[in-house]
């Protein structure tokens, strides 16, 4: 089945305990495509940049399976750029710059070879930018995911929610899903926010693992105890696009089968997490996601028998 | 096989956004022991009261399985008073009275009727009473569980380490165990934490679960994700009673027998946030708990067919 991503691809500036880059590429889409691409499934990505992002770039997503004609260049702008510094717990950040650039006036324009979605992975952006891509659809895919963020419900309530009640799983951290249900307790808020109309939930909560809700069950997946994390930049984007990669790949979503997602997009999360932007997801081979999915069975598989 | 628990017999006064206690019975110890006494362990408390403490609370230890004639009662002196107050988010708390009382002076005397313990729990204390009753133990348990705190991380550091090289297995919660090592990743301070002592480590992360970890393991078991925390006083304190107490109940200290009992500890905490004070240990039933250890199972369980 195909995938088609709405998101950022952008230049990212990272500073962490362990060392600093320059400008590397970086970006919601950026992630989302390379994880679902590494699964073989057959992406496409839909986004803009300026005429500063070099073409070894696109060439590598379109080595790693993803297909970028829906990239528009402009010449004449420049690209998104992100620039942060992780403090020393890793799980909090300063952003020292970002720069919209081309970004600022993206009007995405879906090719009509995209068209024919299966699959739709609304990375972060604005509401009304997410809202287009859906419009832009001549028959509805079989599942919508979409990512957002606390901005968007402190500057674009309405649209947020207007967007929320057009998809099939809405991806959110804990404190999101606090402030997005009004509500303290995750399984109140789960309940409400799936009220608001997607089918499943799922709450990202960092090194804490991440949770999945439908309206009659929960499941829990842990984040893989690490070594190191180096650089957490692009986790949560990874973890989505190994999501809705493995559903686009087996076509199956059923609550079982989103379960084996959570536990595919996790595991490739922590390869992101390892190295500095895309690296890690760059350097993984199949077989090394193999292994650590064994890994996270072995993490939480016990066996009590109940009389 | 017998368990003994050295812990704090006091009263709390507790302050939740959902109301507010009196002075109520409270403490490590009593936590403990009531956690292994429901699950039908013969379980001795060691610990020391004022002359105001009731008589009824006694007698509910002791209905609850738990035997009481190590806890000394001075009736001259006042219980050690505990007195908090939880913000909206539950997961911090001010301290607004601590007064030791009788606590400021005791040196536990172990009832002859205790030194044959196969099993022994040191709730958290100073880490010299805390060496003090391992010494009057004729013969090594089976297994040494000890609880500890930041606090004595601080002003008792060398007597920290000589009774953490003395226990089998140490529960602290996820700062303590980076404090301990001077570690970030959770990886690394299991490792050195284990190099100090104890053949196993239980990192305790409130609301993230729990962490298991031995020379070459790791499992880990989350919390169950609540309807409403209503009172988190007293949660770690069940959760290391439910542990000690499944493994003293099945004798059996392997690290596939301490899975499950981080499960049973976990599932026992899930009840006594669920009311103030000890009153959701006190109304447990066997099937309660039964059901939700299936819950746990539910939570966590995938299976993903590797190729």
């Amino acid at each position: 089945m195909s995938l088609v991503v709405v998101g950022t691809v952008a230049f990212d500036a990272i500073e962490t305990p362990f060392g600093k880059t320059d400008k590397i590429l970086g970006g919601a889409g950026t992630f989302i495509g390379l994880a679902a691409g590494k699964l073989n499934v057959e992406t496409k990505i839909v986004s803009v940049v300026g005429g500063d992002f070099p073409k070894e770039y696109l060439d590598l997503l379109n080595r790693n399976g993803v297909e970028t004609s829906g990239i528009r260049v402009i010449p004449e702008g420049k690209t998104f750029f992100w620039a942060g510094r992780y403090h020393n717990d890793m799980n909090t950040r300063d952003t020292l710059a970002t720069e919209l650039n081309v970004l600022a006036d993206f009007d995405p324009v879906l090719p009509d070879s995209y068209k024919d979605c299966t699959f739709l992975m609304l990375g972060n952006l604005t509401p009304q930018i997410q809202k287009s891509v859906i419009d832009q659809l001549p028959v509805k895919p079989k599942l919508i995911v979409m990512d957002t963020m606390n901005y968007w419900m402190n500057t674009a309530w309405d649209d947020l929610l207007e967007v929320i009640g057009m998809v099939d799983v809405l991806t959110i951290n804990d404190e999101e899903a606090r402030q997005l249900s009004g509500e303290y307790s995750l399984m109140k808020a789960a309940r409400k926010i799936i009220g608001m109309g997607p089918e499943f939930l799922v709450i990202k909560k960092g090194e804490h693992g991440a949770l999945l809700f439908n309206k009659e069950s929960v499941f829990f997946a842990p984040a893989l105890p690490l070594e190191e994390v180096f650089d957490p930049t692009g986790a949560g984007d990874t973890f989505a696009g190994g999501f809705i990669g493995y559903l686009a790949k087996t076509g199956d979503i059923s609550f079982e089968n989103m379960k084996r997602a959570i536990i595919f997009g996790s595991a490739m999360a922590s390869f992101t997490v390892e190295k500095f932007g895309t690296e890690g997801l760059q350097a993984m081979q199949n077989g090394d996601l193999s292994d650590r999915i064994r890994l996270f069975s072995d993490l939480v598989q016990f066996d009590i028998d109940l009389d």
